[in-house]
């Protein structure tokens, strides 16, 4: 094979039959390949684009900063537009919120977190507060640090030996909850579980780090509001911070600005990334309490600083389109808009999906819907995994010109907020037509 | 303080002393503040950038790629600019390198190099290969598995504690030589550390991770080529990976493109990001083997793939700009030029500093030009470190309108490979000057 580049999250054999696709452009929810075929970006190009591709706002602003400035050191200098996204994130951002360190990438932001955690009780003279708490499917990305706190062991079993080890809880299991509760009669009695852990080894952890109403890599599992203020009020109470990833959640998708407003929870930590530039360009930023920064704030012989940087942080360019960004939401009315987007598509993803004996759950959360396939509805029994029916529908809707990911057997809808309602419905009815000739083809 | 930036690699509290520059524009080799000032980045934006701010060049590549592409998911997706970046780079780096990963930045690429190397021999039945050998002194980055490797004590003492450890061999310390060698006499005795370690641990050991020629963070410590090729020569022997990190040495800072060159060897892994877009973007790649490749190329079911992934691995913008960077290497006669001016750099600042007690050593590599300062150049015994004398001068050249950040008491020159002579000369007198002026005010 002469293809030259390796690609991620892929066994690249799998392109033997189904070859990788070839991009020429894309504008607005479309891509279009080199043999003419058009695709609307149904999960917006893994859960980053807001405004459509080559957005005209977003090139002219990108167009704007390339002639100013597009990159400089950020240890001793800032600029314009870094000062800008700061003052207006932290507007947006619960109260408590008051500082923000820079970083690239999503991962980047959820090893700072930790790293400044750990760190900020070292400096306050509180020892042992070594370990982290995460959740059972949960995602963080997949630096070594990150993979150290990652509840989906399918990113995870390969690399245990090279990881350090932290303290995993049971997730909220709505649609297969434990305690034989629905989501409508449901009180979380499963927080029980993270009740019993963090009260047993407060000593030892210095956070807790979620995923705030959906983890999304795990399978867009979506949880009740509740289990993060419950989990906020013992944080607190056990001297653990809190440490909300919200690089998917954020900027919309939840349908409030951030997932935390849904909870009205202030975070010790939250990490932004994905849709902060709308898709364009990696930027991610970790925003912190005062607390948090004092702890590190001290005479330079002292040795409290936080050395952690990486050469591209601040990226001026990443920050206007940042900045535009957060235009465009004030401008456009964004969050009202998508709300009869997303309920429309709601109505049409039930209508077409209800009757499907292969139906497990369909779940919604802001923008966000997705369908869990399960072998037998009423004993919620996976799909033979050999049968790879998720991948195939994932194959199945790009032929139809809808690209939509699929997580093993569970297929979602995340598309960019600027899809219009035709467009939303030829999402949804490519995706059912998929999914019948899939079943036609398997099971009749 | 209001101000809402916690920025990187900083003791913030330092700031109220010297405030944070806010830089409104940059052009060439110059950086803009709001006060008028203008300074010479000496030191090309923490390593990043080569062709000057604001290139014309540059930001005409990535305005056209704005009217067409920004960003597609990578998984399954590829586009022109991923390709073509791809094919030109497999063509100037070694022959057995024949696969690249895309990854966003300089630790990703690291973390994703300790990933394969330990995951490849899972793969292929070899079991226990869970350790990393490093240089002391050395650094790839600050996140948890980049600072699993980091050699320098100073970034990674206070997170020892949710570390794995690895396993770290004496550095080529050409300037304090335990053999009591000097730079003309050596035959890399030092080597000797490493072939032990290799030799009684090979079973354990999955890779080596080292900076070629220079460790940049390390304190832009200096060593043999012959210290590498060795080095190959071992590892391969003995079953174990040569990870090059060329985050910071690659796209001709070392004199050549990339460091490598100068041991003549092929690495199993090469880290590139930093100059691969000239400083604009955040961008990485690790480029390996097909051996590598082909441990991971199996049916689905096997479940050998490598799942890693971050949002924007192939950003079509960064790619752009990395295309056009080697546009501009084949156009320009970069190497060739570069050798004219770092050869007046050199001089410059070997006439200038050569009559200083304080200058300990003056090394060079490329366009690298470093100097140490120490309080005895006999017994090269360091200053002090509460003088604080390399920020003295990394400050003072500020007011001279040069950007020369200090590493202890140690200060480097690496500019954008655009500047041109009369700016090489500014830009070494104002060191001098400088560290005249903080030599009266500390020592006289």
């Amino acid at each position: 094979m002469d293809y030259p580049i390796w690609h991620p999250c892929s066994q690249m054999k799998d392109h033997e039959v189904y070859p990788i696709i070839h991009i020429k452009k894309a504008k607005g929810v479309y891509l279009y390949d080199e043999k003419g075929n058009s695709y609307i970006d149904g999960i917006s190009s893994w859960w980053v684009n807001l405004f459509g591709h080559s957005n005209k706002r977003l090139n002219n602003a990108i167009k704007k900063q390339l002639e100013v400035l597009e990159q400089v050191i950020f240890a001793g200098f800032t600029h314009d537009r870094a000062l800008e996204l700061s003052q207006r994130l932290l507007k947006i951002v619960p109260k408590n919120l008051k500082k923000i360190f820079f970083a690239e990438i999503g991962s980047s932001a959820v090893e700072i977190s930790l790293k400044l955690s750990h760190h900020y009780f070292k400096n306050i003279g509180i020892k042992g507060k070594n370990k982290f708490v995460y959740l059972e499917n949960g995602y963080h990305g997949e630096t070594l640090g990150a993979l150290s706190v990652m509840g989906e062991p399918l990113y995870k079993n390969a690399y245990e030996d090279i990881l350090i080890k932290n303290i995993m809880v049971e997730f909220p299991n709505c649609y297969r909850c434990p305690f034989g509760k629905t989501r409508n009669n449901c009180d979380v009695e499963c927080f029980s579980f993270m009740e019993k852990t963090l009260s047993s080894k407060a000593d030892c952890v210095a956070g807790v780090i979620v995923e705030p109403l959906v983890q999304f890599a795990g399978g867009f599992k979506m949880y009740p509001s509740k289990y993060l203020s419950k989990l906020r009020e013992l944080t607190k109470k056990l001297n653990i911070h809190l440490i909300l990833d919200e690089i998917a959640t954020g900027f919309g998708r939840t349908g409030t600005m951030f997932a935390l407003e849904q909870a009205q929870i202030e975070p010790d930590f939250l990490c932004l990334s994905k849709g902060i530039t709308s898709g364009y360009l990696p930027l991610s930023v970790v925003l912190t309490t005062d607390e948090i920064y004092n702890a590190f704030y001290d005479d330079y012989s002292k040795g409290k600083n936080f050395l952690h940087s990486h050469s591209y942080d601040g990226n001026a360019l990443a920050c206007a389109c940042a900045c535009e960004t957060l235009n465009i939401f004030e401008d456009e009315n964004v969050l009202e808009n998508n709300k009869k987007k997303y309920t429309l598509m709601r109505q049409l993803i039930e209508n077409y999906f209800k009757d499907f004996d292969f139906v497990g759950e369909i779940r919604h959360t802001g923008f966000i819907s997705a369908i869990e396939f399960v072998k037998d509805k009423y004993t919620k029994m996976p799909i033979d995994s050999s049968i790879r029916f998720g991948f195939k529908i994932y194959r199945k809707a790009l032929e139809k010109g809808v690209l939509l990911r699929n997580l093993g057997d569970l297929i979602y809808f995340l598309p960019p907020y600027v899809i219009d309602n035709s467009q939303i419905e030829q999402l949804v009815e490519s995706a059912y037509f998929a999914t019948k000739e899939v079943i036609d083809e398997n099971f009749c």
